[in-house]
């Protein structure tokens, strides 16, 4: 078996015999190399062994490994580990930085929020590249007509502009998510608290099916495993992680989504929510995180692609193309710029004018664009340089 | 005649023969006194000059400031001067410091911020200490009845809770919240753009009977003025500035209400506006307004009320009470504050345990704490001042 072999049945291991998330297993991982890590918590030597060994119940850990692929291949799916191309680092990486220390008051989930060991895919698309303009649409299942149509039309506008959707696969507004983006035309992401075999909710058999077909279904847990209550919540971390952006459409009170748009901010990705009635206790959550100035409140489309656009420019590849010299200018100087005609130049006195600035400001702002590079000057006039007049 | 009345008789004249708000006309009083003011301004040595001689039309303003005042008297309605005790100078002065010059781009609207001359009243509480606690709550004239409801919940939770309710006496949002501080028996102001003999709109008439009843009735334009459509622009910064927040319950994309909020925000006031839903054409204007940080979503009443005693403290008289060495304090320090009992002395490794603070943290806390008054440590042990404990 060759180290590339070794490497990654040790992950597909540790994906089957520990929670995801784990703080310690990561930190072991990180350390030892999954080899080694695999072998000091079966050997009982970490403070996750007792858990390991009793999931293990005395079987080969490379033994279940091997088994746990030919059932992967069995379902129609496939596993991917940090050594594939399509595995999206460059996102799930900083799930390594958002764990806080757990005190008394604290709870393990906001310890062990590292990123996943492996995660077990259907469907065609090369999950990096799918994920890289992407952004997560989640809330509540027990959603009204209103949440289920904004969902579906934010949804459906994303897909329009080549985001990949990715929410939950859950009944309410994720489900509504998925159908917005699927009749788009466009791909989108069903990350489950289950295996990616298991039909969870049932009622979403079909939905799920269709997902895989055009998009993806994915899991940190391997096929077969059950859709267990906490594993919602430590799902939530790998949807708020994979995208640029959460989207959070309807939430009650006491709603999980509102965790997963928790995770997006710690993660500083884009976190919005959509303003609903505030008699409406669907809408409770969305308001209370509105409070928080960080949650930008999304009423359409453009606004969602404005956020996730901003953030996209700081932490990911960029999404509405590079950044120009222009995209600093303030307001003053963006109003001198405008008044600039594109292919003669023109005197400080005529651009003030135009622009509606005193002439006073504009004789101090001029000669700064000329330095930037946006403007040149010859003999007190001004004009365009010729590559942006071009772009006129 | 004395000095006094010939001050207020000067004001009245200058609250006839000019639009409120005008900075040239406010720096010319400032400078010369209302008296000399009215003079130069009646002699033909001012700019705003043209504009007062047209409308005094060879009267003598000394004149037409008394005939004003009997009119005045006539329909039930007083004047109030700086000079008068009930004058909310604390509130209107700040008017004096929002105003920006015009640019060619900008508009006479946000230069002639400034504080009106006089106010006619109608209705026998004293202004300034009504206003002392009050919260205007303003929206679109075309409302929907999820608006209406809104409008009307939040005036009557701000009149239970001793706020007055300041709105603009127009159909819709403002209507409501009338209405709503009516039923709670509170105080409410109506805030007119004509005179307050005028019932405007007419369908109002009984409500504005009603208002100057319980309430008061006010206007910056003397009896028997017109709403003019420019005024409802001018009285905006009335609103916004006599109250310590705004409330925008619904509004259009282009709504005057957005006006006032915006006023509010440049007065330092709580801004705040009712989120909606995203498909409802009158909640636009709030959802565009929640998109900036400053502004902020309130769903309920204890909402509005958190934000108004938080500006109250800064800049009002205190609503919730003087700030405390502990409003300061981190989330760690009050686990600590709260973990040291009332009445006995306790160890550091003992508060630490209790608060689910680490003792290293813990250790570098207290003597802060001490520090600061707000504990006091003996022997390693650390207790409450004796004030403090009593308080408990």
């Amino acid at each position: 078996m060759s180290t590339e072999d070794r490497v990654r049945l040790a992950r597909i291991a540790l994906g089957c015999l520990v929670e995801p998330g784990r703080k310690d297993v990561f930190e072991l991982v990180a350390m030892d190399g999954p080899e080694a890590a695999l072998n000091r918590l079966c050997a009982g030597d970490a403070a996750a062994s007792e858990a390991v060994q009793s999931r293990l119940a005395g079987e080969d850990p490379w033994n279940l490994a091997r088994r746990q692929l030919a059932i992967t291949e069995r379902v129609g799916a496939r596993v991917l580990t940090p050594e594939d191309d399509e595995w999206p680092g460059v996102r799930l990486d900083d799930l390594a930085r958002i764990s806080r220390p757990t005190l008394s008051g604290g709870t393990a989930i906001d310890r062990d929020t590292f990123p996943p060991h492996c995660l077990w895919v259907r469907g065609a698309l090369p999950l990096g590249t799918t994920v890289a303009r992407s952004v997560a649409v989640v809330g509540a299942r027990a959603s009204t007509p209103y949440g289920d149509h904004v969902a579906a039309e934010l949804s459906y506008g994303l897909a329009r502009k080549g985001y990949a959707v990715v929410s939950g696969g859950a009944f309410g507004i994720d489900a509504a998510a998925h159908r917005g983006a699927l009749a788009a035309g466009g791909p989108t992401i069903a990350v489950l608290a289950c295996g990616v075999d298991r039909a969870y909710p049932l009622g979403h058999a079909g939905l799920l099916e269709q997902i895989a077909e055009t998009g993806l279904v994915l899991s940190e847990w391997p096929a077969g495993s059950e859709p267990l209550r906490f594993r919602f919540l430590i799902r939530n971390r790998v949807i708020a992680a994979l995208t640029q952006g959460t989207v959070m459409v309807e939430a009650a009170a006491r709603s999980g989504s509102r965790q997963t748009l928790h995770r997006a901010l710690q993660l500083g990705r884009a976190a919005m929510a959509v303003p609903g009635q505030v008699t409406s206790a669907t809408s409770v959550g969305c308001h209370e995180e509105l409070r928080k100035p960080e949650v930008l409140p999304v009423a359409n489309i453009a606004h969602v692609l404005e956020e996730v656009g901003r953030i996209g420019a700081d932490l990911a590849p960029p999404v509405l193309g590079p950044e120009r010299p222009e995209d600093q200018l303030d307001e003053v100087e963006q109003r001198l710029m405008d008044a600039v005609p594109a292919h003669r130049p023109m005197l400080c006195g005529d651009i003030a004018r135009i622009a509606g600035i005193p002439v006073r400001v504009a004789l101090a702002k001029l000669p700064a664009l000329v330095t930037r590079g946006l403007l040149e000057e010859r003999g007190g006039a001004y004009r365009l340089p010729a590559a942006r007049a071009g772009r006129r």
